[in-house]
C-alpha cells in the first residue's frame, strides 16, 4: 500500500471506530440490543465505505468531523446487511471475519432485531448532524435510502439470491454487484462529495469512479474466493465453487476476471484525470481495493 | 363510530393507501421484492397511524397530501415490523390479518429482505417530500428513526422477548408497550404536529394524548386476545394465554385491566383539553381505539 494512503487509513480508521461506537453506546436501549449491535461494528472489517467518506472530504481539503458520522451511518446499514445475511434463512453463514456470526452468539431473534436497530438508526445519525445544513442532510438521506433499499443493496441480495439457482450471463452479474456491493461504495463516495460541496462536473466524475471501483471490489473478492485461505478471509474460502454460484471467474475464468478488474481499475483511474485537483488519494485507493487479500 | 371520525376514516384510507402503493409500485427494483412489500402493505389492517397523522393536521385545517406521504412512511415501518416479528425465530406466525404471513407466502429470505426495504424506503419517501421545508424533513425523520429503533419500536421488542421468559411487573409491561407500540403511535401524532406547525404547548398536549392513547390501545389489545375470536381478529386469538406472556390482564385481571384500560382513555381526553382549538377528531378516535373489537 502507498504510504500516503496508509498514514490515512491508520490516522482515521481509529476515528471513525470511535465516533460509530459512541453513536451506538449513548443510546438508551436494553443493554442486550446494544451489545448485539455492537458485537458486530466491532468486528473488525476494512472500513473501506467510511474511508471512501473520508477520503473524498480530505481530497477537497474540508473538515473530516462529518464524515466520521456518514461513514458510521453507511458501516452500520452495511453491518445490519451482513447481519441479515448471515441468518440461517439466507447464507446460513456461522463464521464472519472469523468470528462467530451475530446470530451464532445471540440467537436469530436477537440478531435480526439488532439488524433492524442498525438500519434505522443510521438515517438518524445522518438527520442529528447539526453543523451540516439541513438540505444536505435530506440529500444524503435521500440517497441513502435508494442505495440501501429495494433499488440497491436489498435489490442486489435478491438478484443475488436468484443467481443462485441458476448461471447468470455477465450483465446479469453485473446488475447484481452494481446493487449489492455497488450501491453503497457509491452512497460512501457520492457522500463526500455532497459533503465536500464538489461541482457537479466532478461528483459525476467521481460516481464513475465509483462504479468501476465497486465492480473491481467484487471481481477482487471473487478472485479471492479462489485464491485466498480461509484465515486470510476471516470467512470460509471457496463456498462460492461448493455452491455453484454465479461468479467473474465462473464466468470468464480465472484469468478473464483478472483482466476484467484491470479494466474496471483503468476506468477508475480515466474517471479521476477530469477532476482538476489533486486525486491521487483515491487513485491510491483504487490500487489498494484491486491489491488487497482480505 | 361517531359519524365525523367514520366520515373521515372513509374519506382518508383511500387516499393513504394508494399514495403508499404508488410510492413502492414507482421504484426500479426485482418484480418479487416488489410484490412481497406490497403484499404485506396491502393485506390490510387499521391504518390507525397514518390516519392519526392525516387526523392531526386536519383538525389544524392544513392540507393532508404531505400527511399521506409521512402516514405511509410510518405504516411502512410498522408492516416491516410485523413481517419480521411473524418470522419462524421470532414469534413464528402463519396468520396475520386473516391471511398467510410473507413468509409462509415469499418465504423467510424474501420476506426478511422485504422487511428491510420497507424499513429502509421509509426515510427515503420523507426525505423526498419537496412541498416540505428541509429543516421539517430532518424533523420528521429524526423523530422515526428514533421511534423505529433500538430507542423505540425494536427496543420494546426486545423487552416483549424478555417478558415472554418471566412476568414483568406493571411498570416493567408499561415500559414494554410504551416502546413496542406506543413510539410509533406517538410519531404519528407527534409528525402531524410538526407538519401542522402546532405550537410547543400543543405538541406536549398531543404527546401527552398520544402516550395514553399507545396503552390504551395495547390494553384493548390484551382485552380482546381473551375476549375476541379469531375471525374477528384475523389472527389466532388467546395466544397470550397459551405462551403465559404478561399481559395487563394476567397482571391485573380482566376486570382491572378494563378499569386500566378506562384511566388512559380519561387521560387522554384531559390532554387534549389544554388545546385551544376543536379536539373532536381526537377524541372520536381515542374512543374508537378503546371500543373497537379487533
Amino acid at each position: 500500500m502507498e504510504n500516503a494512503l496508509k498514514q490515512f487509513i491508520e490516522q482515521n480508521i481509529p476515528q471513525i471506530e470511535a465516533t460509530m461506537y459512541e453513536l451506538v453506546e449513548k443510546i438508551q436501549a436494553p443493554a442486550h440490543l446494544k451489545e448485539s449491535m455492537l458485537y458486530s461494528l466491532k468486528a473488525g472489517g476494512k472500513r473501506i465505505r467510511p474511508l471512501f467518506v473520508a477520503a473524498v472530504c480530505e481530497m477537497y481539503n474540508q473538515s473530516l468531523e462529518a464524515s466520521y458520522t456518514v461513514g458510521s451511518a453507511v458501516e452500520m446499514i452495511h453491518t445490519y446487511s451482513l447481519i441479515h445475511d448471515d441468518l440461517p434463512c439466507m447464507d446460513d453463514d456461522e463464521l464472519r471475519r472469523g468470528k462467530p456470526t451475530n446470530h451464532v452468539v445471540y440467537g436469530e431473534a436477537l440478531a435480526t432485531l439488532a439488524g433492524d436497530a442498525l438500519n434505522t438508526i443510521a438515517f438518524g445519525v445522518i438527520a442529528r448532524l447539526n453543523n451540516i445544513p439541513a438540505e444536505k442532510r435530506i440529500e444524503l438521506i435521500n440517497l441513502l435510502s435508494v442505495a440501501a433499499g429495494a433499488e440497491g443493496m436489498v435489490g442486489g441480495q435478491i438478484l443475488d439470491m436468484d443467481g443462485e439457482k441458476r448461471l447468470l450471463n455477465l450483465q446479469e452479474l453485473e446488475t447484481v454487484h452494481v446493487n449489492k456491493t455497488g450501491a453503497l461504495l457509491r452512497f460512501s463516495i457520492e457522500s463526500g462529495a455532497v459533503l465536500a460541496g464538489a461541482s457537479e462536473s466532478d461528483r459525476q466524475a467521481l460516481v464513475e469512479y465509483a462504479h468501476h471501483i465497486g465492480l473491481a471490489f467484487q471481481i477482487q473478492d471473487d478472485i479471492l474466493d479462489i485464491e485466498g485461505t480461509s484465515e486470510q478471509l476471516g470467512k470460509t474460502a471457496g463456498k462460492d465453487i461448493v455452491s455453484e454460484k454465479s461468479t467473474y471467474p465462473a464466468l470468464l475464468t480465472l484469468e478473464g476476471a483478472k483482466s476484467k478488474l484491470n479494466e474496471h481499475y483503468e476506468l477508475a483511474i480515466e474517471a479521476l484525470r477530469k477532476i482538476d485537483i489533486d486525486t491521487s488519494l483515491l487513485q491510491q485507493f483504487a490500487q489498494y481495493i484491486v491489491r488487497r487479500n482480505n
